[in-house]
């Protein structure tokens, strides 16, 4: 395609939106101010229980995943922050690592301890019926707030591993209460502009029972600590048949949704590239944000990707899935929100879903084209496809080799 | 088997108990204090959306289904209360209703209002778009507490049909605050001694999105309207892998189970007898009650089976229903929660699970034949068999022929 | 959209897909000959075991289903044949029918024979372990040859209720066996140009076990039947996490692909409307059947539409199905096949992902619109806005009324 | 318990099983029969994709898992075969190994070929495009012939990761044809005693297809091999919802049962101790395999452990699961199956269920005593706590300390 053909692709969709008495103005200034974090131990060698594949070029050290993901934010203009996993990126100087990310053009985002990698954590962490495994568990995010101060991060993002593997092995509310006493006294710490974001996963590595199993029991518990506790959905993180739109949906009507770990999955917690299995699920999680954000609700929601991947290159699979959320939320940002309300009041089952279909099925690249022009990027036809030709995957597999691995999705 | 053989089983169970601890007198007075609700419904011909196959002698009257819970009451001696629908179960003369079904030995139990059987509710009761359809949903259960009073009921049992089966066909967040706004209508109306059991279910016979989809939905709708309210668990009504017997344990430390649904299923909600797929999941959730018992919480929990038997004499169905539930409260009684405790305080993963297993293994059989022995019951050793022997399905179908369906499980 | 922007659309995307060497001409070809069979059921009232809503004008004569039919056709052009149900579509003069039907351009189809609905089959059809009752599904398969032979149809199309509901109530390998000799009784009927399509199905109404629960068993059975059986794939007849597209590349790689039934679902079988809850999914069904057309394998596969609108129009909702078909046959017919194959030979896992994103993320409704517009369809822009526009339904349901249900969905 | 009790136990239940006609003898000599192979990785250490949590006395050469799958069949009798996984059990002499094996009391089981550690593999072994990588593949299998001829095997169980993570990432047709000419490779080598069973599996670690996902895929492929090829059934790979028992019967059926990796889940593949979570449906199956048994059919199935002990002692767990397949084994050989085929030809579904139900009710702990006393073992009473009393574990892990993961369940 000539840029010619984008224009007139751009001048039609654009005409036919305005038809609609879509305000297209305001989605591009919309999709210019998206904002995205990626995990920084997304861009490291990852795997599976059955092994790691590791990749020639693959970071090994802190700097080097900021510089991929610098990468990741140059294609794609959304994705100025990294969120760090504590102590993978532990380093001793954070001003430095801050200083040498902005040089790059990112900076530091959401602080995730790491409450399941130590032997001592095998039983569990906050969970642990040992006292002085919890306190560690304690210990350790609240150092992680301090972690937060010094790299100017407002969001502590919490997963727990914590659960039993065997009917039997722990007390189901005896491990609930050590959750809300260590919660509450990390939560104690935390400023008012700072967030602690409480993840939810129904199984794996815990295989009969998860402490934090459902948006429900995260729910709860951030209803005893206060305002500044959400509800972090991340997309892998449960059962079959559940309806993702609809919790987000509850959890911003209950003003506990925290933020996102977006990816995407077909059986379990697959964490694979956003929107590569089921794209229409993501733009109807989208057209929720869109429509709560047009009614003042829902701010302060944290977006951020947490994928492995174990046999793609990791910049270019970042790169995807950072361009499935501008194509969700570009969709969403189209829908006729008007017409649809009057359908969804009086009932007219068949219009109102042609009104949601009619938006996905909108080939929104030109409205991207033109929003990626007009910030300057690289190639805004096609980020993915850019970067491909920009030869960094090859210069770094030259330059790094093949490295260790520092980190796993979750 | 001789009564001598059982006298000698249960001689052995005993000595073999009492060696672990077991407080054997304090189980069985707890099973005989053991009861459970029986739905009029689930006497009455059911059915799939294949079609409904009408059994000879299935009950058409609400007084005869209230003969054939008196039975399934006659055999077990634990299900004293009969759960109404309304108005399938309407009378013109409760308290007539209620003497006739004293003189069978049984009384009237909870009350379920019926928000999804016409018309005006193809799209909603409490969640519909239209304010006079939701009035009409309020209108019916505030009718619902009327029967409460003049029944004696102190439970108003609550499943929404209410959901949509297209993207786009509603407004998750406005239903969610119709059906809170209806909610509290209702129970503005009960006394403090009367319970809103609130039900949740993912999906059918909505089949996008249903307003309380699950056990968190319940939950927060509960915690708005007030202590009286509280989240009512249908064993059928869960995504494949969820643990229920966690969900029933955080509710319970919530102060929020309000009572349970009992049922067996295998793929959906599929109302099969209780313990017929998966007996081992009942006892882990009795063993959550029974713990909760020995610390002096979960007092109110409303015990009700609901099932549908399409092919089985539903007689019959219920009483094995019945024993099943007998079998697992038995099982959850006798277990070692003294070393259980123990072990899972130091991790002993292998004794806390084999404890756990170990009750699950015992054969509680001969202890059921004392406590029916005690009661008087007419047959001690095999109620399903007892029922079965009595010739009273056989009576029945003679007299009442093949009748007309009243009413689908839910 | 005028007609001068459906145009330069259209141009547009007819430049950029030659430009990557796609034969637009021949997608355009493909598309008009695609065709699809709609149900005579679908337009009738259905619904779930919750209860039926009946519509006003929901047809209750065979004609007035072939009647609503060929509106479906009208506006799409794809759905010539009606797929009958014996005996919901029993006639006493079918030739008669069958002309009825071509004088409103449509057609008579599969001939489905119902071996649920009686008494009689309330324990199994041809599983049971009555030998009448299995003679009884036999010979009423056998009279159902009769009608293909009177109708001109080429396909039966076999659906099994057959299962059980609790462990021990049948004899698996018993009942196996009574169906390998039951269907080849009726397959030796069937002359060379005629097939059996054998459905699965994991569960519903049977709750326990089915028969022909998974495509394996299907396949099993008409391997021992020749090569006029073929399974049959009905999209909601899977357990959650099944890949339908890989289990369809598998069957037409053994040549035992028989054809489809289309519909959608979130939970279990919903019968929701096709493409309405995973529209990539569909897409991805369509690449296999296109690139197995593309090698010359697979002909004589049976498109059908399986679906029970319980609450939507059912003719508009048919025309999005259709509609639905019609956008995932386009997207894949302008996969770029070559480069794909290059990619996937080279393990270059994101340009292969990319090509397969790239046709769905394609706006194809200016291909289809051309397509229509040269067959001189109604509405060539939107076939879904043209039936509702035309006023048939309010025609109709003044006209015909509140009717009866005659059919459910499977 | 006195030993007196177990013998006043042990002759009650003999007396009511003699009373329904069973044949306890005949049950007795089939427990005495009865082996189960445990897996040589289940002994070492192992873990999930979050980490490996090392334990102390982890067996970390060939011969150290020999020991302590030796102290497995000390204490159940049933466990005298260990499988083998090449390379990480390879020897370079393997009848010292198996010398060594034998003055244990144990020897070697199947030959488990590994196809899915090496960076080759990371896009797949006999399906991958390479030819090259696919001649590795089966090159390594024909070694593993080898090794089964040394070592005197007469199993090759395979399994294999291959598959795709991403739509478009590879042709699933293309990939099949792969797989059916590299294993008639293979096949061909193998003796006519020699039997090649075929495991499938749904996903993990491939996330969007595997190439063998379901029991029809490898059922096909066995069939073009010919007899001596056969599925093997791991409890862990089926979708939700899946009824194994009636896979076991259908495979039963058709001769294709070749084997059975045991272990439980509640979620995934969650390789839990064998009847941990769902110990009625192991009795189920085992139902099958003794009504096959009790037909004469069925005969050669493999029966092995495959389990992933993540935080338990490996030991420990491998007893408690041979103990499970001990009871499981015991409850089904006490069904009256006369009785039940009565039931069933009479579509009498209360008495059929209350059969199945009855034997699993029964507690077999006496007739089990009784059995391993007849054998010697040491501790005839409860083998788990036999083995854990004898101090081996902590022996080793003082002997032996905190060594390498040399596997990972599967």
């Amino acid at each position: 395609m000539t840029n010619t053909d984008w224009d007139s692709r751009y001048a039609l969709l654009r005409r036919e939106l305005e038809e609609k008495g879509i305000d297209v103005d305001a989605a591009e200034n919309a999709l210019k101010l998206q904002q995205v974090e990626t995990p920084s131990w997304g861009y490291a060698d990852g795997g599976t229980r059955f092994g790691v594949f590791r990749q020639p070029g693959a970071p090994t050290t802190v700097k080097q995943k900021f510089e991929d993901a610098a990468q990741a934010h140059k294609y794609t203009g959304i994705a100025q922050k990294v969120a760090v996993h504590i102590p993978w990126d532990t380093v001793d100087d954070w001003s430095e690592l801050r200083s040498y990310a902005q040089t790059l053009g990112v900076d530091v985002g959401a602080v995730n301890p790491n409450l399941f990698q130590d032997y001592d954590y095998r039983f569990g962490s906050l969970g642990s019926e040992r006292p002085e495994v919890r306190n560690r568990a304690v210990e350790h995010m609240r150092d992680c707030v301090g972690i937060m101060r010094a790299t100017g991060s407002k969001a502590m993002s919490l997963w727990f591993a914590d659960g039993t593997n065997f009917p039997g092995q722990g007390d189901f509310r005896r491990r609930k209460r050590y959750f809300e006493e260590g919660l509450a006294e990390v939560y104690q710490d935390l400023n008012d502009d700072e967030a602690m974001l409480v993840e939810y996963k129904p199984f794996e590595p815990a295989f009969y029972h998860t402490d934090i199993a459902d948006w429900g029991m995260s729910f709860a518990l951030c209803n005893k600590l206060g305002d500044r506790a959400k509800v972090l959905v991340d997309l892998g993180h449960h059962l079959h048949g559940a309806n993702i739109e609809h919790i987000v949906a509850f959890l911003l009507d209950e003003g506990r949704l925290g933020g996102f770990h977006f990816n995407n999955r077909k059986y379990a917690d697959d964490d694979l590239t956003t929107g590569s299995i089921n794209p229409y699920e993501l733009y109807l999680i989208y057209t929720e944000l869109v429509k709560a954000e047009r009614e003042g609700i829902g701010n302060g929601v944290a977006y951020m990707i947490d994928e492995s991947h174990t046999i793609k290159n990791k910049i270019g699979e970042m790169i995807q899935s950072l361009v499935a959320l501008q194509v969700s939320y570009a969709k969403a940002l189209i829908v006729d929100w008007t017409s649809l309300k009057t359908a969804q009041e009086s009932d007219d089952l068949i219009v109102a879903e042609e009104i949601i279909k009619s938006a996905f099925a909108e080939d929104v690249r030109p409205l991207l084209w033109k929003v990626r022009t007009e910030q300057g990027l690289p190639d805004p036809f096609d980020p993915v496809a850019g970067f491909r030709k920009s030869g960094y995957a090859e210069a770094k597999a030259e330059e790094r080799g093949v490295g260790g691995s520092s980190g796993l999705g979750a």
